[in-house]
């Protein structure tokens, strides 16, 4: 992997400081506004179906997360997202505890099925329960999954047609031909409710970007992972982390990141 | 009290990880997500009517929490109580601001007389609203309270048959024969928007482990109010204090539990 | 300017402890439930319409804010405001985004003829899209105007006969004929998500103390822009700068902010 094409990118989500707009839970929403902002880009929650298209048309990436779902949200997200499909905004879904309740599977299938979605990014568990694969969730957890997280992400990759993403030890990028892997990243990022949320932030920021959807989520998760790096030399628990994780964001140079970046192809 | 006791609850919690389903308020959502972590157990926050039951069937504890309550809120809060009493789910009750407004308090009377609620959690004048003695409510602040907490809370109690909570400089715990005093704490955790709410996450933790009521919510607080009070010595003013007291959670071993927990019996 | 009028008022904040009730986003909500505490008043957040009245006739002030706007909520703002009026419980009104969709034009405009707002807050793009000037709003954010924002607040005061502010690295405070200018504050206050709508809290606060409110308003922002001077010299990047902003202002003195406000008129 050649680095200087991720810190182009972030260079660019700098440069352009594209609008996210995100139709997202209101239990971390204020961390994805922030880390929206350090990164360079502007965040946007909006998500009233009487405005939400009018809003993803000034946008340069749409990131729906059923955190804490209900079924208007859902609406508004259908709304949101058939009007960002007809502008070529890409569409970042979180599908937040998909598995755990009848109303998070049934509404993924949904968005999944009336809109093309760009990248799918979960957890192993969340994307092993989209692809028909077994994985354990309990609330918006996950705890384990059966089988191959790799192969699961490319299968589910290529049968939708979408680049497909995993977040982990080592976070999984594909599109079921192209494959990336991020090794970037800390444990303490486990301990924090949000990080994930926060990663498909960025995955919007970075997505606005370019086209090469792989590559864009790469970059973020490797941008987001080397900063939790840095912010884990500079904490003193959970809560100082995550401070420190926003603070090490807004700080990162492009230079470090093409240094600092641990993505290699699978 | 013997505060192994204590330790040992706050062990267990660590050990088996029970999720904690809260149905709350959105100014506070983060924090208790964020301590029911760092304590430990997994947080879930969903609202829905439609995900409600699903959700609090895989709980270990329900927490309501009606600081920013509305009429929906009620309905699934209603919903997912009645589950949670078929399925001997504690169910923890915080009844933020109930005398402020006849929303607040009609709805506290209606969960109170639907479901079984298990433990009820508040301020001085929060709990002597509800049993019919005189608590000045400004907003969700108790600024003061006619008659003696201790008697108002075991009169409650009696009354209730649940256990009933007063968060103040000393806590009081009590099912209305077996009491228990909490002396931790400290008076940043006052200038903290939540610090009420994030203790009744960590009491539907700890209550998720064992039927002894009276002992987990005690031990919860015992807890929280340890880490208060390491928190106090490292911070500049009441938003790092925050930052600190979650630090201070995350890293507080069961041995200092045992031995900086000033609980005493009533 | 003599700045003993503006340290009186924020003494005055603390010594009466008033209660704002806001009805705002649930992006922002939980710092701005702590900037109040740290000024020395007392939040309460509530926006059910089956409340609302009952809960500003308690308050000292009522702040709304539409940063995530929906139809529901401007009906409760509209029945809060309206019982505010009643009792001359001064509103403030933050229009965030304002020109970015219809449904925030439209509601601001509403909200402006069917209430009488007491003090109308925003960024230069929101101000002169209100007031009819070309604004370039893009989301939520500023990106410039055309005029100069002095002219255009001015001559909003003097049309709707309210007091109008203007944020910015000098802000703008104007009732039509008295207009004061505050330079304090920081370039991070621009790098956190909410800062705007802190400062409206704020401004809430100090409202309710002082008939006079453009001294009110630019007592509010000097203390709040003052704080974050102080916060630049002890933090990392945003997320710590936010964190030392509420420190700060908590330990703020009165002495302090008659030395250091730096309010002119204009």
């Amino acid at each position: 992997m050649d680095n200087k094409l991720l810190s182009a990118l972030f260079s660019d989500v700098r440069a352009k400081r594209p609008l996210v707009h995100h139709i997202t839970n209101y239990v971390t929403v204020n961390d994805c506004a922030n880390v929206t902002i350090c990164a360079g880009a502007a965040p946007v929650m909006a998500h009233s179906s009487d405005e939400v298209v009018e809003m993803v048309s000034m946008a340069g990436a749409l990131v729906l997360n059923i955190g804490t779902l209900d079924s208007l949200q859902i609406e508004s997200m259908l709304r949101a997202g058939t009007k960002a499909n007809e502008l070529k905004v890409p569409i970042i879904l979180d599908p937040v505890g998909v598995g755990a309740t009848r109303l998070r599977t049934n509404s993924v299938r949904r968005l999944l099925h009336d809109l093309d979605i760009t990248i799918l990014k979960g957890n192993a568990a969340e994307i092993a329960n989209i692809a028909g694969a077994e994985g354990n969730i309990v609330g918006v957890d996950s705890r384990g999954v059966k089988g191959d997280p790799l192969d699961i992400a490319r299968g589910l990759a290529n049968e939708l047609r979408i680049t497909v993403a995993i977040s982990g030890p080592t976070d999984i990028v594909t599109d079921g031909k192209h494959t990336m892997l991020v090794d970037n990243g800390h444990p303490l990022m486990g301990k924090v409710s949000g990080t994930g949320c926060m990663a498909s932030s960025l995955t919007g920021a970075f997505a606005s970007i370019t086209k090469d959807y792989v590559t864009a989520t790469a970059a973020a998760l490797a941008a987001f992972g080397l900063a939790g790096e840095k912010a884990a030399q500079n904490c003193r628990g959970p809560a100082s982390f995550k401070i420190a994780l926003l603070d090490e964001l807004y700080g990162l140079t492009t230079e470090e990141l093409e240094k600092g970046a641990r993505v290699r192809e699978a």
